[in-house]
């Protein structure tokens, strides 16, 4: 049994990966949005014959109305309406989220309060909103499956025995500026930060793999996900990107899931859970991988990691304003307006600027986020 | 839930361990055997409140009869006969079949056939009688959890979904003379020989172990175990001995156990499954780990490795007359009769010589086994 899908985000690296692995294992994607390429989003939904697709841009969903008729397919409204209506479609079971930023937040919860199953590639969903997502997640008996691989093999190793749990071993690449010192990453360029070792992925989250925040995020991640205390997850740096992450359980047996650095895995994984399909990705052989290394992180010249390690201790409206000041000073580093390691100085900035709330409503998390963002960008711009 | 258990073969260094574990979980052991340390026995029996115990030689069943006078623990006969009402006794819902030799199988045929779970630690159980434990334990709709690291760790990778099984990975330390030539290994002594880097064993498996027949063995186990053809089962080296074993799922996705080199890590999976209770092995580190390496196992210097995957395609009595021919060839190796390299050659010389059946009933297994051992036995002796 494939889960009718629909795709928020699928012109993305995430989504389009995700629409060739429905297209590979023939399952039905019904809805489609995504930012602005309206060309590449129209070509998508006539391809796997979609009823309803939506550019979150007015601009582009201006285009996509065009180039979408006489198609039979919808085109829908801009904006967060145009997703939330994807996301809530009659006929779909699963959403991909694959939206990248805050955005994510208000479609995945209009697909959970209707009942859909989530598979979730977006952080700040969890980031800034985790307490409110899970705890909708759990009223509706609904399922929410991550797609980032640290997480989904988390998920994996856990299956269907959480109780079990002693401590989740969240795995890092370390980045291209593994050894580095601080000294050194401060003439780091935006094409140097770009270029992951292990992963094809976008931009902003190859600057977040090199500062380490993205680990950081996804310890947030994974605290909600697995109700797990910030103290029972160890990140350990692993070059090789072959374990993709590991449970430890309080006999003291690890399982840890280890795999090819191809993403189709754990998005299919999410796509077909708790059914398991043959997939394209090359296996591994671990007599031809022949090493596998692990080390501690080097917290003092990653010091986004060690911020984002206080945060989550910290929880409140904290991981918003980090994750949304990270947001920003990773933007104006891709821009060129800000060095490498003034990243960090940013948000660690915004974090003490920005004041804290200890249990937030939605909307104190959304004003977090604004205020995270606005914070740095005031400062830049 | 925790079961009341038998432990057939308690003074050897399984059984030790399991009496250790059962101690440390609060789990009543009601019945216990061994082969003939009559003393330990007792003691044992006295300790844990045992209401039955047996020693399988005459003259120690004699003289633990004298031992547990007075103290209302009923005193087994010797023979087969001791370990069956073992194994059957009423109360008891799981024996750990830790015996060592083709007599574990009889027990544990009783055992299954009364309906007890079963935690095996006994190799011939199913290298010679595979098929026929097996069915009976699909028949019988009862459990049997290996207790074998390698195995364990596959049972608990593939928990709750073995249809999605693609290949099962077995790693071997290499044993003591990994790198070595079969002109290198001509001089190895006993001595040598039961050294084993990574666990504390038994003489006759480590011998195995350095041989690498012990990985042969434990291939045609988890042949029966998991109902997986020898194709479907790949050998890796990992001398660290630190990823347990590891399954290899149809979408390229490897789960992998880990853990310390404690038998009591497994032992107790098998003594509480499906339950999980915290244990007294030391957890391991990944970063203090540092490295785990692997390689593909060389077949030519470890002849017995190959004869042995040879043995477990062609099925039928074949494992049968090479696990005893083994047997006694280790033995003789042991006692200073023949040499190291002597082993595969007595070995391949018995399963060439014995004949061969396809689809043995238990009576012809038991005499291939018979065959193997006298075949080798008749040569030296």
């Amino acid at each position: 049994m494939k889960p009718t899908m629909a795709i928020l985000g699928s012109t993305g690296s995430i989504g389009r990966q995700t629409f060739d692995v429905c297209r590979f294992l023939g399952i039905r994607v019904a809805a489609l949005t995504a930012h602005s390429s309206a060309e590449m989003l129209a070509a998508q939904a006539v391809e796997c014959g979609a009823e309803y697709a939506a550019a979150y841009d007015a601009e582009a969903a201006a285009k996509l109305k065009e180039l979408l008729e006489g198609t039979g397919i919808e085109a829908g409204p801009p904006g967060d309406e145009g997703l939330i209506l994807a996301a809530c479609r009659e006929g779909v079971q699963r959403v991909m989220v694959a939206v990248s930023g805050s955005v994510g937040l208000a479609p995945t919860l209009a697909a959970i309060d209707a009942g859909k199953e989530i598979a979730l590639a977006n952080k700040e969903t969890l980031v800034c909103g985790g307490s409110i997502v899970m705890r909708r997640v759990r009223e509706k008996g609904t399922l929410l499956i991550p797609v980032d691989s640290e997480h989904s093999a988390i998920h994996e190793c856990l299956y269907r025995r959480p109780g079990d749990m002693k401590k989740l071993i969240l795995t890092a690449s370390g980045g291209p500026f593994r050894g580095w010192t601080r000294q050194q990453t401060a003439s780091v360029t935006p094409e140097m930060a770009v270029r992951h070792p292990n992963w094809s992925m976008g931009a902003k989250i190859s600057v977040d793999s090199a500062t380490m925040m993205n680990k950081g995020l996804e310890l947030i991640e994974a605290m909600h996900l697995f109700s797990a205390p910030a103290e029972d997850i160890e990140i350990v740096v692993h070059p090789e990107s072959i374990v993709h992450s590991a449970v430890e359980f309080r006999d003291g047996s690890i399982l840890a899931q280890l795999g090819p650095a191809d993403m189709r895995v754990p998005i299919q994984y999410a796509v077909t859970y708790p059914e398991r399909c043959a997939s394209q990705a090359e296996p591994i052989s671990l007599a031809a991988v022949g090493k596998l290394t692990f080390e501690a992180p080097d917290m003092e010249n990653t010091p986004c990691l060690a911020l984002a390690v206080s945060c989550a201790k910290r929880g409140g409206t904290a991981p918003a304003v980090m994750s949304a000041a990270n947001e920003a000073a990773v933007a104006a580093f891709l821009r060129g307006r800000i060095g490498y390691n003034e990243i960090y100085d940013r948000v660690a900035a915004a974090v003490d600027g920005c004041g804290f709330t200890a249990d937030p409503t939605l909307g104190e998390l959304l004003a977090a986020d604004e205020a995270g963002r606005r914070f740095v960008r005031e400062r830049i711009d």
